[in-house]
């Protein structure tokens, strides 16, 4: 669990009161208005726009994945306590009577449910490797695919850029190494770009992902040794904490080796993705700009409403 | 487990072989490509403009909702075979290592996930009343929000018109019994002529939900009975029997019980929803005026094209 922080209570607080933000009870889980879902649907188009020439296949996928391809990736090796598993009820009427009566007695109900085929999709990108794969060899070219889905993450935080569900949008690039690297790099000055354009101030920085347990730490040293990690950094609640609201990563063979990801030669091919956090970008406008974009810099207006 | 329909599956390959389905290996759950995600964007869009005079209050939630609340909601009284619950891992290293090793032998690791604060949205309403109840008194004209969620209902099948997480687009009012009925029931003919605008053939009929267990069919019976659920059916894979696109539902004042949502003079207030099941509307689209939305009739595109 985060610390609390009173500066990101401050911001909660005014987002609240202004209604941008609706508590629901849970810590990370709000509901939003309609004036943060407009910036986060214009933020979302602005970068449709601004990568329309790279032809990306548009593909969106529901906020599950596939259990058995979830298993595949890696993710609970790496993140067992951000996962979220979906379980249900598979009992009798008489386990129903059971489980209403736990419910009843305020008493944990967990053993009525059983694991289902599906899990939370933890990034957008999850569900495209396996669909890559099952298409057969990667082309000289390779492919880029477009995604943008929920994402869960179990970190209950106070943090309000640090929710347990939001949505990513992300780029997905497979092809041989130097191409997928090449892409990757271009994407931060890319992205850098757009975030300057609406007025954000933008750090970027090598950074690792919370990997868990005794063995993350060298996990973490060795991919910001091998760069795997690029972030765009931006002030949220905090000028001195800025907050990655873009993360460009290079997998290597991680994804292509797993799933099968080959080009026609038979050699695994490489991945990296490109993720925007949408949530995060809109909480970073509000603080920067305030809570009313009518009154956002005409320059910042111009390019989200156009 | 639905049981599997010959006309079903042509459908989904057709779809499939199209494009606009893409499989994930689990039964319900598919990704889908731009043609299909631009129908269910321009039809969510025909909505919003034709409710625009409603002035609903539009509030967006993630898929997520807190699990107190829907432990009150007297959702897994009625249907606990389609809720979904998220469960995370929260043990030691040691613990991690147990379940990497459970996932390599292919073995239940159900036992290393523990239940968390949020279940999965089962419709898109559910989130509104204790945000309603949270602000006081209704006042004597009432509410009306306008919502939409990703929903799951762990029900697998190969119907592709029953998915295990689609969108749900609705509205809800909260004012007297009078004000809710009269509302509800404008909507039936409302949303007639809306499918039908775009072309569809359009039945209604009173029905009830699938209630759980051996009592649920006296609670299904009973709902019929007082007309509590309209639905507006349309064909997608079957004209003999059409699918419901469409639900208009009186909940009386059951939510406003649960949650305490009272009117200035502390009565109980009553609640009605309309839910559109996004999906359902897209695929019957597809099925009624072809793959392609370029070749639909001028007049069908006219509505959503505009």
């Amino acid at each position: 669990m985060h610390i609390n922080n009173p500066r990101e209570q401050e911001f909660v607080d005014k987002l609240v009161r202004k209604g941008l933000l609706i508590p629901t009870g849970v810590a990370g889980v709000y509901g939003r208005n309609e004036v943060f879902e407009d910036v986060i649907h214009r933020f979302d188009d602005f970068i449709t726009v601004s990568a329309r020439n790279d032809m990306a296949e548009v593909i969106r996928f529901p906020p599950v994945l596939n259990r058995k391809n979830f298993e595949l990736s890696g993710y609970l090796q790496s993140f067992p306590q951000l996962a979220g598993s979906i379980f249900s009820f598979e009992g009798t009427t008489e386990e129903h009577e059971k489980l209403l009566d736990t419910i009843h007695e305020g008493k944990d109900w967990s053993i009525y449910q059983k694991m289902t085929d599906v899990v939370l999709t933890p990034a957008a990108c999850y569900p495209v490797y396996p669909v890559a794969a099952a298409r057969g060899p990667i082309s000289q070219a390779g492919c880029l695919f477009d995604v943008m889905s929920y994402c869960f993450r179990h970190e209950p935080s106070t943090d309000p850029a640090r929710l347990q569900c939001f949505r990513m949008r992300e780029f997905v690039r497979i092809a041989t190494a130097d191409e997928v690297v090449q892409w990757r790099d271009a994407w931060i000055e890319r992205g850098r770009r757009m975030l300057e354009d609406v007025g954000l101030f933008v750090i970027s920085d090598v950074a690792n992902d919370p990997f868990f347990g005794r063995g993350g730490r060298m996990l973490a040293i060795s991919q910001r040794e091998q760069r795997l990690k690029l972030e765009l950094l931006v002030s949220i609640c905090s000028d001195e904490n800025p907050t990655a609201v873009m993360s460009c990563n290079y997998h290597q063979e991680h994804f292509g080796h797993i799933f099968g990801i080959n080009d026609e030669s038979g050699n695994c091919a490489e991945t990296a993705c490109v993720g925007f956090g949408m949530e995060r970008i809109a909480l970073a406008l509000f603080h920067t700009h305030g809570l009313d974009p009518n009154r956002w810099p005409a320059g910042v207006r111009g390019k989200l409403w156009h």
